[in-house]
């Protein structure tokens, strides 16, 4: 079974797309195909999404299911006409929404993912490069600057997840790879720049043989990534953020969405977005 | 006027944010006080939730807003005998779409930011290292690999906006910054490696007196950041553009995720995710 999904608005899309996807993955044992079109701001584009809409109806044979973030009233009506199956986000809550707030909504379009708030779209653009200048252990001397240091062994997560949250809640996140240089006397001890900003310090793990199956992709039939330096990394990392009681979750099964969230939670850490 | 928002989960909230804060942009003149409560997934959590919303209604005289998806009924329950006003997501659109479907929903938690889709999910990750990997020309052999080369002038937005179509998008994103290195006899021309995959190029151009302000915070009052340079380097860029043909954007007044949907939506580029 397969049904066409649209995910259309006047903006980016991007509201109506994150807001259809969590309802269709609601919906287990369908297929969907989607189609994401943004920029539907003028009548004559809106007509020539309506024929697509029309003749999708045709082909499928079962009405196209249309979720939309479009704001210009017009452009909606013209919509409205098709022959598909309309999710209207804006229209089901808006009214109830301006009966609430006592105030009309100004029904502009697609001010949720513009620079309408100038300082902090600088911010996250700031906290990206901060992100890139700071990934991976480059530098270590931008540590008071952070919100947030993860640490973990190598290929565990940590520089797409400080992406995410810089991205995203335009937080500070530098990041610094555990390794065997670290360790002294058969365990591994924090170095001092991590100690200083031990408050900040976050950690990853992840499961060793997953581990080593993606240091594989990377370095084949290495020492790196075989399962056995790959379990005594793990042991060694664990073992520090107990003793040192540093934070730390298992990133094995969870996305960089669901990591960035799970620490914001865990750490009480303001987003400044 | 000041409303307190509640954007509340069993999952990660990024939904219930996304369409919370899509929502609210529509209610100019209002200030709102945004509070994101993410794995509220037990009933004792959602209880310590219902104290903090009535506490708020109290001190701030007025219903909070809030916007919920979360997905188990018997936490849903609990949360709506607040004193809160509730923009129930799921309960809204989800019957209809049952019918809709001609199938019940499944009704469990926040599968839409988890890695439901291994593959599609490890393609952003690989995408987002790839987009580390090739980002400001440090490396120009990989890109026969790539989705997407963004080309413009120092410090125009190219790096943001590669992350976050890689994130987003799973699209493998280069960019190489066009210097007065590559200039011959008062023109830029394309290197040799950027000529070989023309059709995968996209300009960003960014107004000169911006440019300038960015690239002063960076290195104050030197040649790089002078406006007459930022002109200069400016012009050439656009000259290039329209010579080869490149298709190309202004980035000045547009965040990063609307420059992404811009690009795909000139380039007709698919995204992976």
């Amino acid at each position: 079974m397969k049904r066409t999904v649209f995910f259309m608005s006047d903006g980016t899309g991007i509201t109506a797309e994150a807001l259809g996807n969590a309802l269709l993955t609601q919906f287990e044992g369908i297929e969907f195909e989607r189609v994401v079109l943004p920029y539907i701001d003028t009548i004559k584009k809106a007509e020539t999404t309506i024929e697509r809409i029309n003749k999708t109806f045709e082909a499928d044979g079962q009405r196209p299911i249309i979720f939309d973030t479009i704001v210009n009233k017009e452009i909606r009506a013209i919509i409205r006409t098709s022959n598909g199956f309309p999710i209207d986000i804006f229209e089901t809550f808006l009214s109830p929404l301006e009966r609430e707030l006592g105030h009309k909504s100004s029904y502009t379009v697609g001010t949720s993912h513009s620079i309408s708030e100038e300082n902090s779209y600088k911010g996250r653009i700031d906290a990206v490069h901060f992100a890139l200048e700071n990934d991976d252990g480059i530098r270590t001397k931008n540590y008071h600057k952070a919100d947030i240091i993860l640490i973990g062994v190598s290929r565990c997560g940590k520089t797409p997840t400080c992406i995410y949250m810089a991205l995203q809640f335009g937080l500070c996140a530098a990041n610094y790879p555990i390794t065997e240089e670290d360790m002294r006397d058969g365990m591994i001890t924090l170095p001092k720049f991590l100690k200083e900003n031990k408050h900040k310090l976050f950690g990853l793990t992840i499961n060793a043989e997953n581990l080593s199956n993606i240091r594989n992709e990377r370095r084949a039939n290495s020492r790196y990534s075989s399962l056995a330096q790959c379990e005594m990394e793990v042991d060694l990392v664990e073992e520090l953020f107990i003793k040192e009681g540093i934070p730390y979750i298992n990133s094995t099964y969870f996305s960089i969405e669901e990591i960035s969230a799970k620490i914001l939670n865990i750490t009480g850490i303001e987003r400044k977005n």
